[in-house]
């Protein structure tokens, strides 16, 4: 998706507007299948409702692009200003996040006339710039449309979240019967674990391409690896449930002490959204409905803290993200993503045309690097340094996407990161050891 | 709205009809302001979203009348048994209260058609009943109406709570300038407080008349009371302000050591909806939006400490209930209530055809009586017991109703309840004293 | 132990002196079993520190009748006003209570010398008081003696409460064997429950007598009763067990909606400190180790909550505080109270001379009654107004002193009062029922 | 104090023994100074008793030492497993950690028996001891020698901590007039911020040399670093004062996410312990009681959010522990340490014989690097591998040691860590810069 160098801004332009429209399609294909009343819950404080959502991302326009950038500009709404800012306090002062589900209004309708104004005045803006002018909005047009995507996967996450709290399970994307087999079909060998040894020493990480990157992402930097070995493909439901069988919810050794105090105070003993039946089958609540947990199919729905004591419970550990990049970095970056729009993983087994299993796709994958800067690391420039820059705290680093994931949206240098206690991320993990495995 | 003794059941159970329709009406037109979204939200854990509230009022009909009574007649949909359940767990498992705002579904459009099922049937049920069956529905279909009553103004207490804690500030009942207009013109002269004092020795409580009374009404029973006087109206806005400019907030001497903790934690410093203004005056956010706070109106959105506190720093104390209903139980039970469709309290100084100022409508009146039992009360039979018996215990009656009231609904011996913190019912109170004031 | 009218005020305070060395020497009584850590901590919000306890008591007498009435006289030590001023903020500003347990000085030592200099004060103040000064004094010196004697009962209360939370099960009194004996040949007969009719009609409660009472005893006003039946005796811990065994704590229709919020959120499946041997045996935690729960003692450490579902599920109810003072106005005040220092409830058997069972004595008597001011009540004057008053709100009276109430503190009008939630006091009840029984 | 290798394990069991009896005989004198009641108290959930510092310190020999390698061992009493059992769950069942406050027995008397009677027999355990046994015995007596002396350090924080909650301000340790003046003529000169610069390039970290080191130092592995700068010495008071009084802690732009998130729910204005007094000066409460702030002396009692906002304010950054080591390995490890008694920061300005600063004692100081597992590390075998590794989580590291550090137990590769909230360490920070400042 990105650009190359030398092309004239005005070509650049076309191109970003292009994304800018197809972006904003898929957020409102997304949003579809909702009802009205299924744009207003916040079924917790880690997830926001769908109108939000849609405010913001056109609040993001708005506020970065349109105020200060065109002339004469004026806000389309200046209360919405607080109720659409998620976080950026050099910017103004964003409505407490917990409570954004008390807001029935602006209502859904209202939201989406917000969204076609910014929409409108965004193309309007680039249509009569100049070149200059095209310079400075070109790399805010671009960071809007990534933070759009990354929204994208958020939508989907907190749906998720917000259906999976009702009795009644609503079914945000119903799979006709033959999705639901051919689903099913993939699986049909399930192969040992594999590993896969790779050599130490000095090596890059790090972004230094053309296109668009996070601020995070940078500078690509020298790093110092030991040889290690990192399993063929992310851990299955099948050897998840032997953990589970195992007693590991119940035995503390696996632990790390804030995860054995979560285990306690949450009362965990199974992946989230799981559900055992009378007759000890496991299912699942998913974007489908309930279904049945399939023992191929990567783990999903899983904090850091379960990751990290299943590998101690299996005598392995989680890869550093260092590690995960400098194996995964010449991996094509197709794969299980949301275009497919199944919104679910599906298999573990999907190869590369070399033979190797896909890395990227399917399920997040936790590695054991806490999100932190890198070395040299300067975020964005102005407000939008609060992007990433503030969160590298008490995290965790998540690498190669997900099935909710847009495939234009990943990179293989791409780090996502949660709090070691979250798990409405599609979030599952590989093993990984040192040395020869 | 009782009906007399002897009267054919087939002629009470026309009344009922009408009234069951009346009532159904009057809370369709209730809702008719509301978008979509407003119906989904529960900005705190003490108020229900209104959807909710449509969907229990009719489940109360399906729960208690239908299923029991109607020979064949199945759930019309077996989970919202646990949804629209409020508390009877004599009957089965109510969803949690505090999370009634994570549910998207039922639809709006659903629990419209649910209603509509319900409404149906029960009529049906009543029609096609023969006279013994009517004896059987009577009262049940008695206790729905004045259930659903309850829910109205619930209905606007927390619709005003909900919208309040929204920036955008919405407006659930527009008034129009002339209205305005009148509701100012109430307010032209004010007379210094006024003393009505009563005799005391020993008198009746309770409900012995024909009609409807709810189980905590009754039995009527003798109590002793010692002489007394009430003031002749609540205690107004202006006089609150007065305690407030007195550092009545500020001043631990004055409040229960309960209701001191609270203000403290609470950071109150003046009623629930009020905000200074830059140049000192007041405001309150009412159904119709931000209005200018009149010192002539009763204060409104006090708790039991509040108004403690207030009759403390005043000399004085809050009435007894049997004091109330002593003092009122001849007062026409007309008034300012919900009918008037101003949802909000208005003058002090409405009086009664003999010259008094009415008692009842307008604001809730504080008692300083815990809600408790009646000697020799009996709770309704079976499931029903749970509608007031268990909810005696650290709360305090309130009397005389308010504008948020259907005036159909109140009595003379009507008691309202609600824990000493809860201000978002439309609760004022008048003051008390001992002999002769 | 009150003086008869018309006695000189010096011979007054002659036997006032008297009563204020024996009330300090039991206290001093009741701490010398206690290692000097066990004065230190504080296992609950509910308690206080016994040091805590020992410098209150002191500080009463230092802040009410020295600083105010000698001439001259300096604080012992400013800073220890704060620390040990209970609740009183018209006097000042009272250390967090819940922190109580955070303070390791003064010292033991250090308020032992504190009580020294304070005593010392006192009777010097006293010993050089003209006639007029004594009549100033007389009364507050009183109120110090009971409320010296209210903390003798919070110390044994909070002491076992402390102890309790201890795997190493501390023994504050250890019984002799043949104590313990005697103890268990008091119950050889368990007669069944019998009951006690009472006329109701125009009555009289409260204070009036000449002698001490607190202010919330008064003042004697008219009461109404009904006719109404009390049982002879408190319910006993086999009667309790047999609710327990019949599923009394996960049935919610004999709850109070607090009650059963309560029992959930607290986990409560029997009362304070008793646990279950694995031979299905109940034992309880005592001031002198862990015992037997013995079937014919009345039930104790029992919430308003518990007694009160207790009463549902057996079809009675508990007593108002008016019907209980009616009944046993003329009972004897003699009984099992802390001068026997057994400090654990003995026998519901226990009779008067003429043959009725005791009333006052082993363990306090939940009734229905909210705690609330009489008609007509002043609060005590001056600082000593927040003696009482401002905690009547959402606490229940208890009647009739326990095994760990000086006896000489208590009387016919005596009114106990706590949270309906709370167990650590010695709490038991007796049933009583409308008319005849 | 390490023992060259090939030495007879006899004679370095010899060395043990005296490295055990002098690391107790600091204890005793460490916890000399305090009453009874000081032994008793937990301020917060973060500190512990003195009394249960002496107890586990004691436990851990027993446990570990005892029970596991003298034949015929009993415990010493079965009961005080649990009590003093810090967090080993594969060991037993650890008494709740927060309410470790609850207990007052044993008595401190008590637990000094323990620790006479473990004592004795570890001496005698070592005296009977044959070779082999010797041999397997040495690295359990060297690790509780290591633990204990981390206890020390912690004694000193929690006394601290808890002495400062006491408004009667206790002194533990009291400095005469001499000692005052010494330590404030410390501070004469100030000379400007130096930076030093040290060049990248892959390296070593991490312990590889002879004698001990905890299992999270090891192994010694290469690291890559770009070239940096860090402050010749750590940000004083003064600095400090700088940035509060430019609005440090009320500009959100400086701080984490969840550091600003503290500041606003802890109402953080200035560092631990410190309060100003009316003229505008500060003081710290010490453990010699309330000191002025002085401008030249580390900021001390500093959370790691506080010590990363002051390096944004100042626009620099905090070090990363490879940083750290690297720039100070070869640094002598002298200076001012709990030998030194004072238990205060001294100077920032004490040098090294090559005439530069000194790097270690005084405050312990924050990096940027969170506390993880270095690249192939391996924990402590069996129960011991509880005490480091399952830390490794939400936690930063900090290095070189504090004025309440016993100087044997510090290494240049040492890697104390603390939660990013946490600031009653004596914990202070320098500043750090990517290549030359």
């Amino acid at each position: 998706m990105h650009i190359q160098t030398g092309t004239p801004i005005h070509h650049q332009m076309d191109l970003r507007k292009e994304q800018f429209l197809a972006v904003r399609a898929t957020t409102d294909r997304l949003v579809k299948p909702l009802y009205t009343e299924d744009y207003v819950i916040q079924a917790s404080e880690d997830v926001s409702p769908v109108k939000w959502h849609l405010g913001h991302t056109t609040w993001f326009f708005e506020a970065f692009m349109l105020v200060p950038h065109q002339e004469g500009y004026e806000w389309y709404e200046p209360k919405l200003d607080g109720l659409f800012n998620s976080y950026y306090i050099t910017h103004g002062h964003p409505f407490e996040k917990k409570h954004r589900g008390w807001l029935s209004r602006p209502t859904v309708e209202q939201v989406k006339a917000y969204r076609e104004h910014v929409e409108a005045h965004v193309l309007q803006l680039i249509n009569e710039a100049d070149e200059e002018k095209l310079q400075e909005l070109e790399p805010i047009l671009e960071v809007g449309i990534h933070h759009e995507q990354q929204h994208q996967e958020l939508l989907l996450m907190d749906i998720k979240y917000n259906f999976s709290v009702n009795p009644l399970r609503p079914v945000y994307h119903p799979l006709d019967a033959a999705t639901d087999r051919v689903v099913d079909e993939i699986h049909t060998v399930q192969p040992g674990q594999e590993w896969l040894f790779f050599e130490g020493g000095k090596t890059m990480m790090g972004w230094e391409e053309q296109g668009f990157a996070y601020d995070n992402e940078k500078p690509r930097h020298t790093v110092w690896l030991e040889d290690y070995s990192l399993a063929a493909r992310p851990v299955t439901n099948g050897e998840y449930i032997a953990f589970m069988e195992d007693g590991g919810y119940q035995k503390g050794e696996y632990w790390l002490a804030a995860g054995w105090d979560t285990v306690q105070k949450m009362a965990w003993t199974h992946p989230l959204y799981w559900e055992q039946k009378q007759d000890g089958t496991w299912h699942s609540f998913t974007l489908s409905g309930m279904k049945p947990v399939h023992p191929d199919q990567p783990v999903c729905h899983i904090s850091y803290y379960e990751a990290d004591a299943f590998a101690r419970w299996a005598g392995k550990r989680l890869p550093t993200e260092a590690e995960w990049e400098h194996a995964f970095r010449h991996h094509s970056q197709s794969g299980h993503f949301a275009e497919l729009e199944t919104y679910h993983p599906t298999s573990v087994y999907q190869k590369e045309k070399d033979g190797s299993y896909k890395a990227f796709g399917d399920v997040w994958e936790w590695t054991q690097s806490p999100y932190t800067p890198y070395p040299g690391n300067k975020p964005f420039d102005g407000v939008l340094g609060e992007y990433n820059a503030k969160f590298m705290c008490n995290a965790y680093v998540l690498r190669g996407g997900s099935c909710v994931t847009p495939q234009t949206h990943i990179r293989e240098t791409y780090r996502n990161f949660f709090a070691p206690d979250k798990r409405w991320a599609f979030s599952g993990f590989r093993l990984a050891g040192d040395g020869k495995c």
